[in-house]
């Protein structure tokens, strides 16, 4: 971060940080290929939700959070992006949660499994955080998936009932409920695999979710109900009535 | 394109093409560092409009198409995106324009000038193409941008009256209309500053703008009247709809 010099008070201060975070990323080999597309992708439909937590996606957070805070079995997992945008808030909120945190990535190779396991490590000293950090040794395997993505770790993903993925991949996603768990989704694209696979779909970016969770953990506000489709539904026509608004503003 | 393997009936073929083609780019450096994340973000609104060329781009592409045809004074100008995915079918309509092509990049940096340049003069050898292309001497400037990003060729930019410039920048799209040109603009973000501020905004992806500026290029079919503000709202109504017909798809 000592090289990102950028003006706090500029307008697109947020996403230039986060430019800024994945470069950084990647010239250290954490991402893979197609994470700088994928995030481009995001950045398209943040836009279109004005780069801010929505009600709907609060109301899913919140929901999501109740239901990490009241299992023993809850895990995070995560990737190149994830780690490179959210990984201290990841981490805090995993040591919150008194849950361990999984590396899983869709293009394994033991290069980056490294890279982004040392990159967890250093928040863990850094923030003095205790947390189980796991994916070096998968010992088990999501059933339905092949090849290296289908490795996990029992005591991690494997056995877990609350799962937060963010940025997945839609056939992993597909997999995990599969597998009966409560699969907690974080994608920018309403309609995608992964949102409209997952049991609670957070609409919003990874930062903000990560900070929301973190802050809102000492709370204690509880929410029973919770409708994941008509929560995408309320997501998709905010987007709607906000186009409709900027297509108004054209003259 | 040779190590490209995926199957053409694919349903994700054009889109892992695309994608083949910009990680070639950035390999050669034709790329910037943002290139990617650019490309991503046009990928989500490409999936907005259904990944096709949609009736108001269509309009605007026909325009766009009768304003380069009836002017001695055309040029196209490309950026390293632009030349990796459409530079085959801009130079094929450069020739067809009888119109110089322009290398015009925003980071500009000597070593991508020059393999922007190559990059284009092996496809003039290749399709045996009698077009100039500019760019090496820069001997010009456009009037309101500072620093390198200013500079373009007084044969080429400088002096067109019409110029097809494709995923341009915001400010450097306004410099341009400044000038009095009309400026035909290729974005797939219909919100963008450059595509509020183009004289003609075709809201499509560039490779299919290109092939379609070729393949019509013998219609003679003349399109006299157009509003561009009418234009882009229609392209706004038709991504608000066909959103409301995938929400109404949640189930």
């Amino acid at each position: 971060m000592d090289d990102f010099a950028a003006d706090p008070s500029h307008p697109r201060y947020e996403s230039l940080l986060k430019r800024h975070l994945l470069e950084n990323a990647a010239e250290r080999g954490m991402l893979a290929g197609s994470a700088l597309i994928a995030h481009g992708r995001g950045e398209a439909y943040d836009y279109l939700i004005g780069e801010k937590t929505i009600e709907s996606a609060m109301i899913a957070s919140k929901y999501a959070l109740s239901k990490l805070k009241n299992t023993s079995r809850a895990v995070i997992s995560v990737n190149g992006n994830t780690a490179a945008l959210a990984g201290v808030d990841l981490m805090k909120l995993a040591s919150l949660l008194r849950c361990p945190i999984e590396v899983n990535i869709f293009y394994r190779t033991p290069e980056r499994m490294s890279v982004l396991l040392k990159h967890l490590e250093a928040i863990k000293q850094e923030y003095d955080l205790d947390v189980e950090i796991l994916g070096a040794t998968p010992d088990a395997r999501i059933p339905g998936l092949e090849g290296p993505r289908a490795k996990c770790c029992h005591a991690g993903i494997f056995s877990s009932d609350v799962i937060l993925v963010p940025l997945e991949d839609g056939d992993r996603c597909e997999a995990l409920v599969a597998m009966g768990k409560t699969v907690i989704v974080v994608d920018l694209n309403p309609l995608s695999r992964s949102a409209k696979m997952g049991s609670i779909t957070i609409v919003d970016e990874i930062t903000r979710v990560a900070k929301n969770l973190v802050t809102m953990f000492g709370n204690n506000e509880e929410v029973l109900q919770f409708d994941n489709s008509e929560n995408l539904r309320n997501t998709l026509n905010y987007i709607n009535e906000s186009l409709t608004e900027m297509s108004n503003s054209i003259d």
